[in-house]
């Protein structure tokens, strides 16, 4: 027989934009790798260059970018570092996006609109990303957008894990800013032991046409420590009313936690002047010195993605992970 | 110069699968046109057999079937359709969804499930779809699953327009059974005047674990005539269980009123049996003989149907239909 | 250099679909491995569930269903399991059909009909499928309709084998029912050491238009054991033809054998009565118990196809198998 | 409302390459219209090139060209020609093959072997092709291969109109030179009037093994005139040897019909020196002077493919050409 | 015959990106038309959103975006702006850019580089680009990476035409600042009369090791007025050393002449500084206020893009504006 | 666990098209493996057949063909080669084109031209290639071409090192015959020591319209041995006429190198007849017999192409091979 035969190896990189460096770092440093070296930086009029400082060829390949503001830089950047990736011959490429971007704009609200995270789904497909690992989706249906195998990570027993150990011994109550997320706080409550749930009910004035008034609390809440729940916190309007409803209605005190910590203007202002007494995120999108603040505590993504990135390396089990979900 | 000109003209077909053939003819009646002549059986062995009877070379082509059960069947036969229509030089194919089949089957509730409403618009982009008319999707991500435009229609004119000429001088309060889909609700509400929202909230019970005992109803609507909307009534369980939590309630009355009658085993006697005296449905799926009962209203949603296709035939605006929406 | 390496691994998983399972646990019997864990069934309005119980990432996965009644409620099944694999991060994955559905309609046989049998192609090919494997295709063209490898399997040696020990010391002859056919007949011939073919030539009454009388044989067939053999049995009506065309032509025995046995109705009734002595066939397709009967010998396919499958798992050669062909 | 509108206009533009420029020009004249003038040459390393040298912006482009020796030339320049239309933005794009090259190739008779007629239709389509039109597919399976619409067209009636022309008084019958093509004669049957059948049966030597000795005639052929027909005629060797097994029989007399013209060497002289009195052909392909011999009665395909043209491009049926057929 | 028959109407809108409105609006008027009332705006976290204000159903669209600074931001809302028409089911959509961005990175300089040319190209097939119409192209094999017709526009006339105005009676010559654009300016010396030639060479020391010493002026540039000629200005380093180099050999004067005035720094200020008497440029890209300076001519792009949407729209010919060209 | 594990293996093989086979027993040799054993040869009516003797099933193929005259031949089975092994399970498919076909045709030069370099590219797609290897691109940008890895190697360092060994220590001068391609003559330079650098330039006749008068020599050749360097010789004419440009202007002598050898008439007798008293060139292409002649050279690029082919198989790098270009 002709031919020549060879063991076959397989070779994990991890590769990291410019966005969040922090966060892939500690992803590699978890996995017991570094970061491929790589060039990049914008020419005169704005575009951007990559390159990697060593082969890649044959690699099982990680590509981590966090899509932050300026958001279609980064996204611009993680396409092209996906396509060096394609002509430098690895051999599959995983795009490690912890906050997927345009993710709420998932339908059209109205006539003649950009479906954008369908978009964003494709131009990754086409740069030649095989596969995608994302936090917390916006709706699970995004999943549903790219034509192969997505890898869906949940922040939640890192953020539970944290409240349990610091508020476990208080009486808490979960609470969901908005009727249509009120799963997640089933979720939230499940993993808290039970703890009761209510949510934030918007209703109109009848005497103002087209107003919204009231954020009216469904549930008991009173003697209670919220934990006030969502996916993201963006500008901080809608959680920050309700962290007040809450209060309002006699709450012992209020928490907020969010997988996402956009954080954008006038956000911090907002959560520093809430009546929540400390605001909960995670590192899947990075936090500038200037936007911290002292209710602000800021839990690692990091150790969630890197075993995912190991479980995935390894054709081990993602779904175990969450307990089948996922 | 070389060449032969011509002046171009548009032809206008409608073809309809066999599974709803009565929405086809009224919708075809109302386009001023036939259905255009069809041979379709299944062999022997069940496998599906189409062929058209007439020329459809370069025509504009909308295909209707009703995704109702068999539903594989129903697909299988719209697929194969879509398929001969390519072959036989259809200019333009598109594919009338008034039920979209898998719909709920949008996301991965836990690992290794398939997400077959994404598998469902790529077997017909595949089979040669150009584009889909659909209504009252599942989610409004769906829309984003297909490869090309998607019309969206609602079917809320139809419904609350009855409504209101029939309930309209009553007290009305809009009630949504899941608190996941209020959003639905408060469209309703605003088509009729503003009427007051509620909806149900399960609670779980504390004394016993994991189960859910009470359909809470959250809002007033103690002596109101209660609208429950909801897009499809499947088993009927839960908007059956949500009608006698509202009558608990003190509601004056109860009526139902959804897009899709599904309608399988046991819906029918649970409508029947409930406090529900009117139950509002339209005719996007067929409702076989047996399956009607005497509070069963079906509408046709033929009309909304025939505009959208006028709409796209002739480059008019199926978003001005809902004003600005879809 | 950057980067974590690891040997690789390639890990076998059998598949199965609920329209044959026990050919499916006979193939993964003889593999050496079982089937793997999976949740299937129908909600109540028909569409299909599908879940796999163990992690699936990574491997190379081998997805069996045979395409029987009700053909399209299996395809579909077929199709959304191949889904399911492709999004829980198979690393390959082969559909294996026995029987391939709508093989038969591989033409226009006029204007504006399908060309079913490759949509079908080209819809595994959408859900994920990267190759086939399949037996005795109706047409060998169809390989062509996949694009990707097809593996394409006979059942001849297992036929003639059983032929040979248990018929071998008469004289025996091979007959076509249809001259459209004639090379499979010589295949068979060559397998059975070189014996006589013959065929049955389907001529025209000159006295009345258009009706087809006589089923003429062709070849002498006189005091022979006749092996009537095709690639399927449907609905009976034309082997049964043949059978008695050769008992009148003197034959000493008539024995059919086919690869599939759809047998659909009246088939059962037709074989029974028919001068056929045996009638052999495969279990590509299931047969329920009521269709079976006592002159009916199944032989089983699995030996073949766990030996193609673990030729392709195992980077061996199927078309050793065949002596070159296939 | 913002906007131009403009009435629209087809434009039917007819392009030839270099194979057999005379079929195109007579089917632009039948059309009524001319060739656009086209440059296309040969550089030193036999690359070939192509330019248009009219605006073909917004035609309806229909390309002619013959797959004749050598082949892969032809082929390649055809390839080239559709994507000069699809840069040069041509609307549509229908590729003419009166001879669709490699058709012979359309399944792996052994292992390891190309699909070649598949990989055409996939080459045409990558190209540019948005259809195909074609005449006697060497298996009609083939049509499947393209991802489109293919009109097939068939030479049956132009042939058998002039056989009945010119032998419709003598006592006719209908040879098929393999058992396998057998459906073929019986459509030429159906139009001579229900001329009887024959064919031509190759039975093995039972004292030499593997040899094919006898071309046994099977079918009453003594006083009749034999009209012996393929689809094709290559090097001649099957038929020639039918016409001399028939004139054994005691035929009064063979003429010979098949659609495409190959020609190739021995072809002639095996022709000139058979039996039969007369070869008609069609000129799907071209056929060098040096080629014509005096039995050769060569009718032109032109009529049909331009009527097929006017169809396509009128938006008729082609189905209708054939009654049904096709 | 089923079916309704209508007239075809194809309707042009022309649609602007907010990277440089004034260009499209001047567009828009030569056409005799208006843009098409856009909202588009970023998001908090500076995600864009888009929506048309009017139908778009049908439409012939043309999407104008210049690719400046922040490119990627104008890249990214230029796709977001296809997607959107695309599912509002657009006829046709043609990508006007006026500069490509990316344009430069059309090669693999050095291993593990992107090629973001043929990425962009890409992108924007994949959010629905049927077609693009640029300006000078950095490369003309740029034109090969879109998958469908690309016009490529030329810009010499129109600076050519300038320059005889108001240089014509003066002696020209012809300069390229670079040894390998030097057939742009062959182009350049047929429009302006056969002015003479002459190009910049780079030398190396021979006494200082892989320095670029001298820009060597290659042809008789002594007391003429010399046309540097370049596609683009980008810090404008080569082209005003280049000036230097002539004015040191004696040129009468130099002017700088360049289709996209990208204008990074320090561009403006080197250009104030240099010899040039006049830099004459178009307004493919935006030049803001501040970058502009007394030498600076900017001519107008506007009416060579809308003659060439006119000839897409009208099915004229791109070709025949230059001369066979393009 | 359900499954069954094994270690992976890869298996390189090695392929060779007609066109050239003693290039690829080279490469196969140089590697310590023999050419798969094929078949190949045309039919009648010159369609080519190719099969594979051996089983290819999980292989990884390298399959080399060199694009030379009759081009359009070669490559045709070249693609050929790629779908049966596609078909045959071949694991990846690796193109090698030592000279890619209808490279120069990378552009429309005028309108309605085809951009063949670019269908090349798509054509070998479809077929099944996953990669490609080439040496010396015409242009770099044709890389771009495919939608996928290119690894593009360079002959320079084969050529500049026999140039060295035989002529370093003469005065040596590198030259490049056209302006355009200056690049690559630099690239020559620092390779040979820092050679000085020269060019042809074409200049005008002022006093006759349109017709170039002379190859002006631009730097200092005279006493110099003078290697005129470019990626191909065709018919020669461009690079005779340089060679005699340069003894004209007193080089002590000429020599020729170039990568690709075409040699189409009349080459050969221009460059036995040329001043040139070397001519060296690689074997990317065949060199008949009856084209060799004294004065010619001719370097085995089979060592690159086995060190590039070892470098892809094992997962090596192919860039470090040319210092970090490529």
């Amino acid at each position: 027989m002709t031919g020549m035969k060879r063991a076959t190896e397989k070779n994990l990189m991890v590769f990291s934009g410019r966005a969040h460096p922090e966060l892939a770092v500690e992803v590699a440093e978890l996995l017991g790798t570094d970061l491929v070296p790589t060039s990049a930086y914008e020419f005169a009029n704005s575009e951007i260059y990559v390159r990697y400082e060593e082969s890649v060829r044959g690699c099982d390949a990680f590509v981590i970018q966090s899509h932050t503001a300026p958001i279609n830089e980064w996204i611009m950047e993680h396409l092209i570092m996906v396509d060096a990736l394609k002509r430098a011959s690895a051999k599959r490429i995983t795009v490690v996006m912890p906050f997927y971007g345009y993710a709420r704009q998932d339908k059209k609200h109205r006539g003649r609109e950009p479906i954008s995270a369908r978009l964003m789904a494709d131009l990754f497909k086409t740069a030649g990303a095989d596969r995608l690992i994302c936090v917390d989706l916006h709706a699970d249906q995004i999943q549903g957008y790219f034509d192969g195998p997505v890898d869906h990570l949940m922040a939640l027993p890192i953020l539970t894990d944290y409240v349990m150990e610091k508020y476990g011994n208080q009486p808490l109550c979960v609470v969901s800013p908005d009727a249509g997320r009120i799963k997640v706080a089933e979720r939230w409550s499940a993993k808290l032991g039970g703890a009761p749930l209510a949510f934030i009910h918007k209703t109109r004035r009848t005497d103002v046409a087209n107003e919204v008034v009231a954020n009216r609390v469904v549930g008991e809440v009173a003697g209670k420590v919220c934990v006030l729940t969502d996916d993201m916190i963006d500008t901080g309007g809608t959680i920050v009313k309700a962290a007040e409803a809450l209060m309002n209605d006699g709450a012992a005190g209020v928490i907020i936690a969010a997988t996402h910590a956009i954080l954008s203007d006038p956000a911090v202002d907002r959560l520093k002047n809430s009546p929540a007494t400390e605001v909960i995120v995670t590192n899947t999108l990075p936090i500038s010195a200037e936007r911290e603040f002292d209710k602000l505590t800021t839990l690692s993504i990091a150790p969630l993605v890197a075993r995912a990135i190991r479980e995935v390396f390894e054709d081990g089990s993602v779904t175990s992970m969450f307990d089948g979900h996922a």
